[in-house]
């Protein structure tokens, strides 16, 4: 297996509640793993002989991870944004073709090749800026075939980039027309069947639902969780984006990986994430392009540990965002995350949010998943606006 | 010299009041110039031998403008960042050395070529997304001889890249602390004194300052721009930003080419703009990152016909933005310009607040300063945040 050792680097290594900074460091990487890293000075003889490869004194950190996505859609919205300054009302857009539904009729008209086609850019955006594993959910079919077609082309994504894929059933994010009234039909005749053939077809990492009063009450989403439940798949929510619904607390009594977006959480909803170890997932491009007023509760997520990572949210609708480095300014400018609860966000609590445990974080055993930065001061990663550092990007120990 | 014609392209010209569209377009360039723009039908005879790029149906637009930015500065502000958002007081900043008289005591301390090599990474970012002219400021030396070596930086990144570059003089930026409590003494023994030698130099192209409380008053303004009235330039002015000062109205009655930043103008104010033909600088970075609250007086400046345009305010401190495609969907979320607005805002409108008339739209005479997007609708370049479609950049004729 190759080895490698990255000399010669500043590591933020994601170790204890910082940072985990080691000032004049090296990572041993064989194949695709970590096998040490810690300061230069302290590198063990065995480790001696395998070529040095010298970072310049650059920082290194895990490789940013992006744990919530809708990359994968059906045409765009820029028209309706338009519409929407030029002073339309809803009505104007909707006859126009707004909204959500807008995107699903394009993603259900949209073949696999095309879908492919159209995401693949907003991936290499991401991969530009050194992300290696993002997660992508369905939920713009909001019918079998469609639902799986997403998540087909969302596999296939790491068949045409050096990047790793975890998949979401969100079949649960809107109900379509034809159930209007009838959110009940549309979980047992829609969501679950379509969960349950996604899942025989190996296309289903985690499940996720809306929990919101335009989507699905917390008995509906229920319904879901506990079919996700006996088919073994973890589970996650949006949940308080616009109104506090109780989602938060459903998915923390289902154990659930993370609840996201969670402006409307409470002091009582983050001590049950706490207790179940629920990462709140915050959102920060939504709640901008929302121009959205609630704060999701960062001072009680800090008080009552509830880990939390940061992401894209990349949608047609509320978030076209496809830089995870501006997720993180966002962070810390709209909800005021220091640079270093950013960095952790889209590292180890990212990891945490898509049930991996070998990723996240510089240490032995890890995957090798590595970003490469020319700053000189990682606080600079998120306070900079639209500009990306990158300098090199390993993914499984290899550059690309 | 050389001609080219670009053909089968979507063309923005921006022509009128919007887009200007021209949906099967194209353009003839000849050496640095256009000499040829309209429907491909429409091609006379004369250029049907020139040879044809097809440009596969791509919107091509002029290339962006940034009008306003601060790009050459010493050090950078992130710990300063973090240590805000870390909870520090402004005095635990102020001794860790926050604010801008940081950012004046490191580009002090700075040589050129260091001024150089940290410059240029800024400017590759706008020049990643088509920027082909941007101004450049003074303004973190405070002295003769920093305010001189940082415009002599400024021209020469014109030298290390493909780009144009307007200098502005702006030593009324900040009082330093020797002159604390002598605004006027500052005005007379250094702000006019380096205008002067600056000019001598060449190395102004027009003369900026910051009329506000925390910075000088209209009649301390207004010496400078009788200076620089007598020398022959152009003025501008930061005004209205934090308060109401006066500024808008004094650079109005200076026939100014912008009044920038703008935030506390007044229809009164607008009205002055519209008849000096003075252009609306539109700067959503910083009022995104100090969260401002009041927006600038949108509608009256559409009302009054005042030319608005938008630029990123790159700067270490408020607005550590290098994207011009940000500043558009900035411009568009949190000021609620229209996507044509944002467009006009980074092409014509930014010509204008730079005093040129041979750039920022597609015409015979222009310059062949164009951008190629790999977009539909000229919505999306300001729709999606933190991506870029850029295809093609084309500077004076040549891709690059
Ligand atoms: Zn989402
Ligand atoms: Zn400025």
């Amino acid at each position: 297996m190759t080895q490698q050792c990255l000399a010669n680097a500043k590591l933020a290594t994601l170790a204890g509640d910082g940072y985990g900074l080691v000032a004049a460091g090296a990572v041993v990487t064989e194949g695709e793993r970590i096998v040490w890293a810690g300061p230069e000075s302290a590198l063990p003889p065995a480790h001696a002989h395998i070529p040095r490869r010298d970072m310049g004194g650059r920082l290194v950190t895990p490789a940013p991870i992006d744990c919530h996505t809708h990359l994968v859609f059906g045409g765009d919205r820029a028209r309706e944004f338009a519409l929407r300054l030029e002073g339309a009302s809803y009505e104007e857009i909707a006859r126009a073709g707004g909204g959500i539904l807008s995107t699903v009729k394009a993603t259900r008209e949209a073949d696999e090749a095309t879908l492919l086609a159209r995401a693949l850019p907003r991936l290499d955006a991401l991969i530009t800026e050194g992300v290696t594993t993002l997660e992508v959910k369905s939920g713009y079919g909001l019918d079998l075939e469609t639902e799986l077609r997403m998540l087909r082309v969302a596999r296939r994504l790491a068949d045409e980039r050096k990047v790793r894929i975890r998949t979401t059933h969100l079949c649960a994010h809107a109900c379509p027309p034809q159930y209007a009234g009838r959110k009940d039909a549309f979980i047992d005749e829609i969501c679950i069947p379509s969960l349950r053939a996604a899942h025989a077809e190996g296309l289903v990492d985690a499940v996720d639902g809306f929990c919101e009063g335009i989507a699905f009450d917390t008995e509906q989403i229920a319904r879901v969780f506990d079919t996700a439940r006996a088919l073994g798949l973890p589970v996650k929510l949006h949940a308080e984006q616009l109104t506090h619904q109780g989602g938060t607390a459903l998915a923390a009594s289902y154990g659930a990986l993370s609840a996201d977006h969670v402006e409307y959480a409470t002091e009582a909803d983050a001590r049950a994430m706490a207790e179940s170890g629920t990462v709140a997932v915050i959102l920060p491009g939504a709640f901008y392009t929302l121009h959205e007023k609630q704060l999701p509760p960062i001072a009680a997520f800090r008080e009552h540990g509830v880990p939390m990572a940061l992401s894209t949210d990349c949608n047609p609708g509320s978030s076209p965002l496809t830089s995870i480095l501006l997720a993180m300014n966002m962070g810390c400018t709209l909800f005021r995350l220091t640079p270093a609860e950013a960095l952790r966000g889209v590292t180890v609590n990212a990891a945490r949010a898509l049930g991996l445990d070998d990723c996240g974080r510089i240490a032995p055993g890890l995957r090798a998943d590595l970003a490469v930065w020319d700053v000189d001061d990682p606080a600079e990663l998120a306070w900079r606006i639209g500009f990306n550092p990158l300098h090199e990007r390993i993914f499984g120990g290899v550059s690309c």
